[in-house]
This record gives C-alpha cells, structure tokens and sequence, in this order.
C-alpha cells in the first residue's frame, strides 16, 4: 500500500462511515454523554465512540496489516506482522461536534510501525467536507488544491490560535497582548490545516496537553505547506509513538516563530 | 409593517442577496482589500462593501420609510418620516469570511426609531445558512424551532467565548484560570446566538471596541432565550443609537454571570 490514492480513499471512506454515524447525534444532548473511560485517560463520550467503531471498521476491512493508535481504544494490531502505524482521531472537537458547533474533524496519520516517519496525513472538517492531506515531500492540498502558508511576518498582523487556558494562562499573556486576531475553534487537527492553508498565521498550545493523535496529520500538512511546528520551549516536537505522552506546541508559518517563541518564553533552536 | 413575517422576509431576502455578493470573494485575498474607512473609523473591506451594498438594496426596495445605522455608511434614512430604525452588521466576521473560515453572519435589529426598544432581531450565519431570530416578548428561535440557554451552573463547566487579547488582556485571566473551555469563534453577533442557544454558556469582551451594531439583534436573541447581558462592570448594556460608541460585554446563561462578573472585576448589580 505505498499509493497516496489507495491511502486518500481508505480515509475518504473512513471519513464517509465517520459522518454517517455522528450525523444523527451531532448538536444533541446524548452525543456527549460519558460512556466510558478512553484509553488516553479521558471521557469517551457517545460521539466519540460510534465515530471510533465506524472508522476502524473501514481500516479492517481493507484486510491490510496494520497497527493502530487511536483516542479511545487505544492500541490495537489488525492482521499479521503489520508494516504500517495508523495514528487516527476519530473526532477532534468532540465539544463542537456535541453542541452543533460546526468545527470538528476526523485526522488520520499513516507512517512506518514506530511512526519516526509519517508518510500520509489526512484532514477532513466533517461540518463542511474541506479536506486537507499531504504525502511527505509531495505537497500539501486542500479539496485537490496545493495550499501554503500565510507570508506575515509582523505579530501585529498575525492571526494566532491561542490554547492558554485552565493551565500555564500567564504565559501567553504577551502574545495576547501584541497579536493582531486572536481564534480558538476548538479542534487542533483543522486548525493546522488552517495555518497550513494561510487562513491563520500560527497556533499556540501552551497548556501541555495534546497528543500525538491530535497532531501527528497536522504536522505533515503544515510542514508540506511550509510551515514550522515545534514544542512550546522551540525544540523539534518529539512524537512518541504513544497516546499517553502530552505536549505543547508552537506551530506557525515560519515567520513569526521566532517572535512567538520568545513571547511565550522559549527560543528557536 | 408591524408583523413578524415582513420584518423576517425583508431579513431573508437581504440575507440571500449578501450570499449572492460575497460568494465570489470568500476565501479570496481580493475580500480583504481596503476600500475606504468606513463611518465606524475601521478600514472598509471589499467583502464589507459589496455586502452593505446589497443588503441595503433589499432594504431600499421594500418602500418602508426607515433609519439606518450601519458598518460602513453610517447613518442614512429612506424615505419621509421614519418610524423605524434598523441596526445593520453587513458582514460579522469579515476576517473569517475573507480567509475561508466558515463563520460568519449578518445581524439586523429592527426597533423604535432611537432603537430604544428592539423589536426583532435576526442573525444568519451566511457559511452554512443557520438562521437565530427573536421577537420582543415572543420568545427565540433556530431555524424555526424555541431555543433557549443551557442549564451550566459551574465556571468549571462552562464554555465560554473570551475576547481579551490586545486590550485588557489581564482581566479575564482568571476566568481563563476556572473555565472549562474557551471558543473563540471570530463574529461576537452569532456567538450571542450560540449562548443563546446553549452551543456555549457565555462571551465576555473586555476589550472596549463593540458596537451597537454588533449587539443589538444578539442581545434581544439573547434576552428571548433566557439570558442574561451587561456590560463588563455589570450595569445594564446601554446601547446608544449611533455606531461610534464602544462597550465591553458579558453575555451568559444568567446562571454563570454573577462568577464570571466576578472574576473580571465585575458586579453584578
């Protein structure tokens, strides 16, 4: 399975079975109710989990052997002697996606067993269809069209996704104060994208709580897009190959990096 | 034209043609250029511009003598002896609708000629058509059906659009301490919609630059769901009939307001 189609259509199925199974639950009460406790150590919510069924149902029936991570059950290994990992978030912006709030993705990362190389990423807004993917060194798209980042390089001009609430909130308190726009739409994966397509400049998380599910799709993109992503203090984001480790994250179009960074207290390196 | 159905007709069709108007500029850099500085002392963008235009077209045509108050032109009246005034927003959101962001509306109040009283207030989010109205003493509505506010009693349950960046930045730190989730979503119109509609449980802004234009139909929208809206101290939102006064804003739930005006230094009064 080394063709960019065959990968686009296993996740373009997966994303169909996904829509179908959230749709009837999307924007009520019972999408959010707690289930079960997920194999990344938070709730998994009703959503979440016919989201979750649905998909993996597609990847096995492909009958390719592979190993998959994913938010709620964690790791499992289908087939023998797999060649493949699949780092996979079935749903990110559980929130939105509950309250009807039209913001939430399914994000699938392809790459070798230890995931060291992530050679496919996908990205669909499941609200609207946009879809966003990148094979290494091809290119980053969106809806069949090469996309790049944004050309800013003046914070007062930059529009920034800033995660700094709940945990470490002061630190993003002079980024907050020079920055042109601030957004926060509540799904990791598509905002990425978003920088990646140039729509916003950069994405902050400082509170130290993303996975590698949540971003592993997303840094392909970026990085195909020219972009730059690291951890919050400018070193390279180390993605082990786990849902349990947390992370912080600078992730921008390259130019206001540096600037980012020493905001926020950490250097580029 | 006392009737609900004229007032939500008038907004449809000047709904549709403002789609018609921009549709070919979403997600352009042409959306975004500047094309004059508009009567409320921000830059005019192209997508602003083309939007008025048709809008105010609708409103041309229905005849009706009416006042005016709008983003870019002001101040205008259509025919003798006007017995209405009209708060228009052409575009809420313009940064979202030039990038591509799906998330961006038009807001129209209809009240007593100095807006004293609102009496129908209409909000649609032109990226995938969602409907909010209200009429005074008649309750809200999403597309069609009563909506009403959520039932969130706990800041460290609660959802909140926070705009604090930039100006005031420190103010709403600790609420962003307490708070479950912050959205951001970039069109304070249509997020008093979703407070409305218990999609988010409240918006705070602090930075002192909303305009009447920005409030009116969401406050009344707001209001008809169950909710409550001040301004940052906690006294009654005053909404002077012009579009260059500023105000700062705490809308919610009503449950979660007492802790919210708290924690920016508030009361509630």
């Amino acid at each position: 399975m080394d063709d960019k189609t065959d990968y686009f259509s296993i996740c373009e199925e997966a994303s169909e079975k996904a829509i179908e199974a959230i749709t009837p639950l999307v924007g009520t009460p019972n999408a959010y109710k707690e289930v079960y406790a997920g194999a990344d150590g938070t709730p998994t919510r009703l959503i979440d989990d016919v989201a979750e069924k649905a998909i993996l149902e597609v990847f096995e029936n492909t009958g390719i052997p592979m190993r998959i991570l994913s938010e709620e059950i964690g790791e499992i290994v289908l087939g023998k002697d797999p060649k493949i990992t699949i780092a996979l978030d079935p749903l990110d912006g559980t929130y939105n996606a509950s309250m009807g709030i039209p913001f939430y993705s399914i994000s699938i990362a392809i790459g070798s067993l230890d995931l060291s190389k992530i050679d496919f990423g996908y990205v669909k807004n499941l609200a609207n269809n946009d879809t966003y993917y990148a094979m290494a060194e091809k290119g980053a798209y969106l809806n069949g069209r090469r996309i790049h980042t944004s050309k800013i390089k003046n914070l007062k001009q930059a529009c920034a996704s800033l995660y700094g609430y709940q945990k470490n909130v002061e630190q993003t308190l002079g980024l907050a104060r020079k920055i042109r726009r601030v957004r926060l739409l509540g799904s990791v994966a598509l905002e990425l994208c978003y920088v990646a397509s140039g729509k916003m400049d950069a994405i902050v998380d400082v509170r130290n709580s993303l996975r590698l599910i949540d971003v592993a799709a997303g840094k392909l993109i970026l990085e195909e897009a020219g972009g730059t992503i690291t951890n919050g203090t400018g070193k390279p984001l180390s993605l082990e190959c786990n849902i349990i480790n947390r992370l912080s994250m600078v992730a921008s179009n390259g130019y206001v990096h540096k600037a980012i960074l020493e905001s926020i207290g950490g250097k580029y390196q």
